[in-house]
């Protein structure tokens, strides 16, 4: 009964082959990460997602805290007014912004807009706080919800309401704006790859695409196991637009006023979703050590032994004693099913135990990752699991590494560019960096994402899409179906 | 000139004998803790203030995870339907709710409700993961923002969003919803004693006060300097009332259907209000080192002279090394210009060191709390340092818990209760439990605070304000204004 029980479980997972979203959406809802809200497009983040979401949160909080960021906390409510002060921030959010309209039974004087990100109302602060050219710089970050209204949804990816960072930098020089924007995207691209085990292709979005009211966006991406790319995380840099649209004006050192420049940088709870999509398989999810809420779970087989379920409580505690986030899987189910269970669950390292193994002093270890087991000593256990666990870390990254760039081709015009993201790969290539282009091929193919890497070392010397000759202008390019 | 900055500076704060609530204004405000929002009644909670509100976090997550809660997050938005569904609930909150009708330019089909609490929208999703009796307890906490709108409000105190936890449970047994009930109140007690340095009266709120869909509320109560009542947390049994509106409903191992019953608990924002009000003095701030951003401030006094600045980066990296909230003031106005800043900002030590304690291998620690100066040897200074601040907690509780005390009078009639609360005091006395007498005490005198506590032990046989004889069945009950 127990293997019956064990391949219907495995069957209520959609073939990821044959129906990848499918697959997606059964993993998240099943291993109880997630589940739908009451209101169309939201999401509650249940307590299993939301411990992986407080690693990140903890991970990250650290790194911006090291780079000499604060903590700080916004109002949720931003008067409409303040959107419409900045040209092309709302005509970006404009369509997409909840309204409150009313408190009980009556109407508010001005309607409010329910926060779809902050550099409206944090742009009104710092204009009553930056005074000096010793106010400068300021760099605050915000942990918050925001809200923005979208047609199609799916949980974590795209939802009406959404987790978030937000950070939000003011300096003296445009040089300085620009190192703090291009700092965070590395500090982004070092944890996705060290912590989420994932690897992020970095670089500028164009001009089409950066974020309303921003100079320049760049963008970490990752490729999910569908070939399509998955933005992680941007990293805008402001330049004096929201400094002038909300009269952001400092006493400089040669006692004239003047705009600071200005960062704002953010990820979110999507990152869970990049998780899912770049370690996940036909079991479930894979999480990697770093972020899993449950990073060993120990089976004790045949329980109902003397000394089994003893054993198998004194080492969830020597490897909690470690530091180590463990748990003792002693419910009446059958092992078999707590295997499934656990691999759905993403669980890096198992630990089964029986009355042998604790005759012969051992315990034999299962990967998540590899499905590799191995046989350990119980002396010196939490050493190797502590080991074992590094170990996963560090081969999830180098197997989403080697799909990425096995899923990576050149193409010279538009119809390989078709061939190429249609096919599952992030098709690289060179653009003239004409609107009328990227127009056309967003027209003609699917690729609707765009990522322009640091280096641009040429690939080619002719537009992939118009085939003029570039003269060394143009631009390297990455194109993919995008997430 | 440093003298006359010193002065202004002091002069910046309302005198807090004179006027409570500016001096409580001046304080929030001056010591970069909070700003007004642009949206009337919301607060911007700036990096002093916030970073009191992670100490508070940490501390407070940390023992909601050892009672074995886990964190997730619900939505923020509400169908207004939902509201509707508990009675009391409803009339409760109606007034005060924010409602999102609009997205963009289009109408929605049934307008939001901002949460002001998530009963409701809880009580939805657990009448979907409660089936069978295998589910419970379950017990899960959410730390998000919340908005109800008040007419009058106060940084911290009452504003129209604020931030906070919620604990939302669910039992098999009434015996079970009332221990959590019971436990969490606890929890909080232990926390605003031990972590926050105030004392708190514990006990039930009269049913008149309760919770808007409660059986019973419980409720922690702080004394403020001015002798009013802060409520600080309160824990409400839900009884079975959530269950039965929102159709909770399990399979009981006696395979019947059954309601749970539920508990629901949270503490806000309004704490850092009461850091403030228990602890500050005219200087200004004066925080307890658990909860402190900044533990230890390091001073160097003729900061020109060789070896000066040396020395003090050397001590503030050894004290940063124990673990130690250590920051090191460099620069450029005068000792004493940072002397007052600090104190105001309430950091529990001070550390000077000039060119005299070098070469005597010592520096000066000035407390906070007491203003006591001791000069310390440099050898061994992190343990001294860490046992000091270890003393100034202790001594914070001890001396609010001294005022307390002080404050507190017995009454046995309506004019005594009244003098009482008038002159900043918590009126102890007799109740026989009548509305009536509860609305005629709140008609005729200013204690709009009320609290049974858990020990009953009788102090009269007379209701205060009816003066019936109680026969045993009174409530010892404590009055007071309340925040």
């Amino acid at each position: 009964m127990a293997d019956k029980k064990e391949q219907s479980f495995v069957k209520e997972i959609a073939d990821m082959q044959a129906d990848f979203p499918q697959w997606y959406t059964d993993v998240v809802l099943k291993t109880g990460m997630v589940d739908y809200g009451p209101v169309k497009g939201t999401m509650v983040i249940r307590p299993y997602g939301y411990a992986v979401w407080e690693n990140i949160q903890h991970e990250l909080d650290a790194r911006f805290k090291a780079t000499g960021h604060q903590n700080a906390y916004f109002p949720l409510f931003i008067p409409y007014s303040f959107l419409t002060k900045e040209a092309e921030h709302v005509e970006g959010f404009a369509p997409e912004v909840a309204l409150v309209t009313h408190v009980g039974n009556e109407e508010l004087p001005e309607k409010l807009v329910v926060r779809p990100t902050s550099e409206t109302i944090i742009g009104t602060m710092y204009a009553k706080w930056i005074q000096s050219w010793r106010d400068l710089p300021v760099k605050i970050n915000q942990w918050a919800n925001v809200v923005r209204w979208e047609k199609t949804t799916r949980p974590f990816l795209r939802t009406s309401e959404f987790l978030w960072q937000e950070g939000h930098t003011a300096h003296r020089t445009p040089e300085e704006a620009q190192e703090e924007t291009l700092q965070m995207l590395e500090v982004y691209r070092e944890f996705a790859e060290n912590v989420l085990a994932i690897p992020m292709l970095t670089g500028r979005k164009t001009d089409k695409e950066k974020f309303a009211g921003a100079d320049a966006t760049y963008t970490i991406e990752a490729m999910m196991l569908d070939g399509k790319s998955l933005q992680s995380g941007t990293s805008h840099n402001l330049g004096q637009n929201f400094a002038k649209a909300f009269d952001i004006k400092y006493l400089d050192k040669d006692n004239t006023l003047k705009y600071p420049y200005q960062s704002s940088w953010g990820v979110s709870t999507r990152l869970i979703g990049a998780l899912v999509m770049a370690h996940g398989d036909q079991r479930g999810l894979a999480l990697p050590p770093k972020v899993a809420p449950i990073q060993v779970v120990i089976v004790p087989v045949a329980m109902h032994k003397a000394g089994v379920l003893e054993k198998a409580q004194e080492l969830t505690a020597l490897l909690k004693g470690a530091g180590i986030r463990v748990e003792l899987d002693d419910r009446d189910q059958s092992p078999g099913w707590k295997f499934n269970e656990w691999e759905m669950k993403g669980v890096p390292l198992r630990v089964e135990i029986g009355p042998r193994d604790i005759e012969n002093n051992v315990c034999v270890v299962s990967r998540r990752d590899t499905f590799g087991k191995d046989t350990l000593s119980l002396d010196g256990l939490a050493d190797e699991i502590a080991k074992l666990l590094d170990d996963v870390q560090r081969h999830m990254l180098v197997k989403a590494t080697a799909f990425r760039d096995s899923h990576i081709v050149d193409v010279a015009n538009v119809d390989e560019l078709k061939a190429a993201v249609d096919s599952g790969h992030f098709a690289r290539t060179m653009w003239c960096g004409e609107r009328a282009c990227e127009d056309k091929i967003k027209e003609l193919t699917a690729a609707s994402s765009r990522c322009m890497p640091f280096d641009q070392t040429p690939i080619g010397d002719k537009c992939v899409c118009c085939g003029k000759p570039l003269n060394g202008k143009g631009k390297l390019i990455y194109f993919a179906k995008a997430y």
